[in-house]
């Protein structure tokens, strides 16, 4: 009897792209379909300015959660944070982010971050771009029309970076152990070999 | 037919005070009957340092939850921050307090938030005390024996700080728009004499 043929990962999975903020939270689904990538959906969740914090969190954690139980990614991307203006920043963007790596948990759904620069990387080519070159590359790798909020086009961006990244990682062979540990190309060679 | 007697506000009522951490989430419960302040419970919520950081948040918001039914307070109270070591331990931090206003807001509990120099103030009468004079001071204000882990002496002294000022709000009257627009004691007069 011959082996089952060998299944790529992430083939028909969606990705949910989430740019987390205390007003605007971006949002952003696609889906892979062999190497075409498949815009599904996008959009914004803003919260009511009227409202107090607890409120607003609230708000975004549900549409978070909404979205997740409506569409049912396989994977939440997210841009790690290095920067930010001042203390109270940080602390508000960690309450907001909070409330979509909690969706994501409550949903067994894995989280995966990546630095502004694999992002840009990812979608543009290059480390450096700005905000508009983003935009502009997310509208044309996915066949879109018309103009998207910076907040979604980074969302979307996040989830475009996950699965470049996680094709990569099915191409490339890891080490068993989750780690590289190869310093040079023959430490390298003699992980792959391992398998 | 005699008017109803006037109820004072914090009468029998349980406040919880939380103390949010990535690590530990110190939090209290205590109730006020009449001029005196009862323990109800304390305890930290500790996560798992094997799990991600979603799931992490996800333990800290099932602990806090968890509380909020068993005990239905009718207020929840925060120290406020305002300086971190950086940026990843404000975001980390606002991640934790996120799952805190979370649990808050969907059990419709109001949130206070108190600076740090107000809670000292509340428990020791001073705005610079140390770690230590607090724990103390919440060991004898509230009666209890033996030793308590710092994040939980924390959380019960934020809620001994609401209890504190909610009291002192029902004493002292506010204006009727909810904000304190007087400068001088003659635009508080004229405040208090249109209620």
């Amino acid at each position: 009897m011959a082996a089952p043929p060998k299944t790529k990962r992430l083939i028909r999975e969606i990705v949910l792209g989430i740019d987390p903020g205390s007003i605007v939270t971006g949002w952003g689904l696609i889906e892979i379909e062999g190497n075409r990538l498949c815009h599904v959906a996008h959009g914004t969740i803003g919260v009511s300015a009227a409202l107090g914090q607890a409120a607003r969190l609230s708000q975004i954690y549900r549409g978070i959660h909404d979205i997740v139980q409506q569409y049912q990614p396989a994977a939440v991307s997210l841009e790690k944070v290095f920067f930010s203006r001042n203390v109270q920043s940080a602390l508000k963007l960690g309450q907001a982010r909070g409330m979509a790596l909690l969706a994501a948990a409550q949903n067994q759904i894995d989280v995966s971050e990546y630095s502004a620069a694999e992002i840009k990387v990812a979608v543009v080519g290059y480390g450096r771009a700005t905000k508009e070159q983003v935009q502009r590359m997310v509208t044309a790798l996915l066949c879109l029309r018309g103009a998207m909020r910076a907040d979604a086009a980074d969302a979307l961006a996040a989830a475009i970076c996950h699965v470049h990244r996680a094709t990569f990682q099915t191409r490339v062979p890891r080490p068993l152990n989750g780690r590289v540990k190869g310093t040079s190309w023959r430490d390298y060679v003699d992980i792959g070999s391992k398998r």
